[in-house]
């Protein structure tokens, strides 16, 4: 089983971190492609960058669903294109926020996010509402760090990380998700000082597709993923 | 790793109707355990069953998390005694139907659910509430037929598992799960038939956990899993 993990930025640095990752935690039996988009923004930060990652998304998309591959994995929190990528992909796509969520409604009754900026919090509360899952929603906690101060500030991280997690407990979260990629190998730190489950996205996501592609099942294209009809482009 | 899959009932048939799918799904280097509850109703198809069923489950789980096993699969879709196995267990605990649901949520809008009596219909529409999912249910539908009808007559289950499904479909299923383990085999043929995704609990729960127990995640202990305090038993 061959599974492409997609960068949907064009930072080097993010995509070589991912691999390392995905690397170490693969089955030895897994293939696995790391690599990113071939145009567009260096990081994801608004939903403007997301906006012009999206059609080189759908691109690498396109051509994966003709190379063999399994499965896909959009390796960035906010799951950019998400629902285009599985409307047009013929294999199963999926994103590491809406795994996060599945994953961690099995380990408690209320996840919490941590996400990087404040005004973050609305996007990922959005989110949240948009997946239907409020009822098992404590709430998001930004850091208040940029995405490289967080990849690049360990210390601090873990400092906000745990002051930003405890007001997510006090709010009823017994579950913190990681909600930013430049987060990873924070987790375990974290789970250990706060004494919950803390879901690194990337690599629930990995584990968890890596599992479900031997099942066969993909998104369903009856409804909200059907396959788009072919349009002309002028 | 080592997983234990506990049948919650006490039939043997049924113990290796299970275990006879698990080791075909299993990979090689899994090890995996299914054996049923020690004493115990031979069906669970009734709150009382269950009732009856859970404390043997519970000395089942007891031992199992001192016997070196890194995850237990309850294989029932009534998730019987969940809660409870949750807490009083220092392993992660999955139920078929908790990751059925949580598989669902990644492949459409909407899920529903085939069931066996129509009285079981009020079941899982309550057992969705009690998930807090009912934004992304669509229905269960029931095939008015008994388990061990269901488990012999391929045919008439699968006429009905259709039209069922197709009542689903029309009230926004987009993905169809199984909900009950008498239905074991039936998801491709069914798949096929009505074109979207049908989830074989045991399947997808069983590839899930395989995945997820790399991850080192378990249920959180802070809330509505705490370890339960020691109680005098008079």
């Amino acid at each position: 089983m061959k599974i492409l993990v997609l960068n949907p930025n064009t930072s080097e640095i993010v995509t070589q971190k991912v691999a390392d990752v995905i690397h170490q935690i693969a089955r030895p039996d897994t293939e696995v492609v790391v690599k990113s988009i071939e145009h567009g923004p260096e990081s994801l930060e608004s939903f403007y960058d997301e906006a012009l990652a999206v059609p080189y998304e759908i691109d690498a998309v396109k051509k994966a669903s003709e190379e063999g591959f399994a499965a896909i994995i959009i390796a960035a929190f906010c799951d950019p294109g998400i629902e285009a990528l599985k409307e047009i992909s013929s294999i199963p796509v999926f994103g590491l926020e809406e795994c996060s969520f599945s994953v961690s409604l099995l380990f408690g009754n209320k996840f919490g996010i941590l996400t990087e900026k404040k005004h973050k919090e609305s996007v990922k509360s959005r989110e949240v509402r948009k997946h239907g899952l409020e009822k098992r929603f404590a709430g998001v906690c930004a850091l208040d760090m940029g995405v490289v101060e967080i990849a690049n500030q360990r210390e601090k991280v873990f400092e906000r990380g745990k002051e930003a997690a405890k007001k997510l407990i006090e709010n009823g979260a017994e579950v913190i998700i990681l909600g930013c990629s430049s987060m990873a190998g924070y987790s375990q730190m974290l789970s250990k000082e706060i004494g919950i489950p803390v879901i690194d996205p990337t690599i629930a996501t990995f584990k968890l597709v890596e599992g479900l592609i031997e099942t066969g099942l993909s998104q369903s294209k009856i409804g909200l993923y059907s396959t788009p009809k072919p349009q002309k482009f002028n």
